[in-house]
């Protein structure tokens, strides 16, 4: 990012800097009437369609770290973030739009580094950038992004539906984008305290890349569609799956019960787990960022996910007296807890 | 905010957070289906009406100085700001998501004044809140709002369609909002030097206004509506009016007249510019922010806003190869030039 190709962002000015990415932008939906170029953007589905909208902040020192995650797969990920909602909803992101600040620390090539990850993302997902704002800041990189996306009339599924006796379905496993996480700041910590010694990052491929570069579930919804499910409640697992399933249950006036042993964790997860400590259970409850999709589904659908490699039941709903119940792999009942991230609270707590 | 009342906001959390200001949310529009509370909001229009998107990130230090501007006026602005981009594509603004940043200096008490300022904006233009996120930051205040719109099937409104010969007109007066800043600035550096001097903000009430609370020219698109006027072009001043005339010219590929002897400026713009020793015509050209509506409209459509309060013609519309020209009082011309603000510049240059 430094050395001579370094271009100066004052130079170049805010509306330099969305004339140049304006010119980068590929529309691939029809839907997309207008993008970047106007004082709105314009967007247009069928009339059996709704519009889905999601919106996320992301704040240099509190979402990210930019010693160790890479510029373009920060904008990769703050795309996934918001496509995830859509997708929890049963529907299909078709727009963005990306608003970022930055200081003068970074240059032209360090938001094009952001960029590139954008477009990747819109590529792969097949969503349109349509508009934005861009705008310096006083320190750091702030990044918001909204995701539109389409759903049709009768598939939108909120998190309000869930029912007695409805089984509780993963998508993936759980627990790798966390693990990924923590052996990312050890580096850090070593790197600090030696900055000589190599890092050891041995065995680390997979969990490395679930928090580095987490893929949203569009393939499970296409899934659903040819399986010919609806979930009657789902939701993205962002925060962590206790947290999520709480909400449902809260939403949806049901109890739940997750069994301990059914938990789908990649053994990479679980082996760097334990090497670091930590309860493998407790990294699939309560980690977070994995992206994976939790759900209800009637029992009446269960042949039709039974041993698909794409899903994990996990648990079932139960009536709201009954509680949320954690059942260990010793038999024992334990409460569940929502450890759900809170950006507020001090570290030092 | 300090005192005996002030609640932290780790104490709260998140999702305490997004609970308290969801119980305060009033949905005003049927096409609202689903607000806060699921992992993304659900808006349906009628099958001729399109949905228009726009976003603007407003950033502590660069957008605001919280040492003059009240945060309720803050989260009044933030909201206009954006539902003006989407008036000035001739829509109307149905939904917004607000999403926050902010380090613990600030207080839930504090949180809840900028919302009280969102809230009120929400009222008074019919719109729904529907979504968003709070975080928090490492330093400073972040505001990030999009606003969804409903543009019906031919009479939405781009800043491409201006033509030869089209009368360049413009709502209200120009200027205000800039010499507004100029007198919060002014007090704030004689506060810094004299912090006993009491402020003399006499005679400065309207374009104080005009800069703390803006208004977003809604009932100027309704009464296109009623005078069965659409622009060929339009745009809302937020850079200033030179700015915004010169994207016109450049998007629909034309050229541009204005006069100095038509712009409309307020008299107390015009006293307080002179007594600054500035030149009101330049405020009224660069300043920026006053959130007026600048548009072309057909010559035939004169007669419709000829001695309209809201309406002043400004100039008209050119071959391209005739440039982009100011006619001076004294009829001198001059190169209209776009002082449009640049938020990478530093302020020492």
């Amino acid at each position: 990012m430094e050395g001579q190709n370094r271009t100066e962002l004052k130079d170049l000015g805010e509306f330099g800097l969305i004339e140049l990415i304006k010119n980068k932008v590929q529309l691939r939906n029809a839907s997309t009437l207008k993008g970047i170029g106007d004082d709105a953007a314009v967007i247009k589905y069928d009339d059996d369609s709704k519009t889905l909208i999601s919106t996320d902040l992301l704040i240099e020192g509190i979402h990210f770290d930019l010693s160790y995650v890479p510029l373009k797969h920060l904008g990769y990920k703050a795309v996934m973030v918001n496509i995830s909602d859509i997708i929890a909803m049963n529907a299909v992101p078709r727009q963005i739009t990306v608003s970022i600040s930055l200081s003068n620390r970074f240059s032209l090539q360090a938001v094009e580094e952001i960029y590139e990850g954008i477009f990747l993302a819109c590529e792969l997902y097949n969503v349109d950038l349509i508009g934005g704002d861009t705008t310096s800041s006083v320190s750091g990189l702030t990044i918001s992004v909204t995701a539109i996306g389409e759903g049709k009339e009768g598939k939108i599924v909120y998190r309000s539906g869930a029912k007695e006796s409805n089984l509780l379905v993963v998508s993936g496993d759980l627990g790798g984008a966390y693990m990924g996480l923590q052996i990312l700041e050890r580096e850090k910590q070593i790197y600090k305290e030696s900055p000589s010694v190599q890092p050891d990052l041995s065995d680390c491929d997979y969990i490395l890349e679930r928090q580095l570069k987490p893929e949203a579930r569009l393939d499970v919804v296409r899934e659903f569609e040819s399986l010919g499910i609806k979930p009657n409640a789902m939701m993205d697992i962002s925060d962590g799956l206790s947290s999520e399933v709480m909400h449902i249950c809260k939403s949806s006036k049901v109890g739940v019960s997750i069994y301990e042993d059914k938990l789908p964790i990649d053994q990479q997860t679980f082996d760097r787990a334990r090497d670091n400590h930590l309860d493998p259970t407790m990294c699939a409850l309560n980690g977070g960022e994995d992206y994976e999709l939790v759900f209800a589904i009637d029992l009446s659908d269960y042949e039709k996910i039974k041993n698909h490699p794409m899903f994990t039941v996990v648990g079932h709903f139960l009536n709201e007296s009954e509680g949320q119940t954690l059942t260990a792999k010793d038999g024992s009942n334990h409460a569940l807890e929502a450890q759900g991230w809170n950006s507020f609270k001090d570290d030092e707590e």
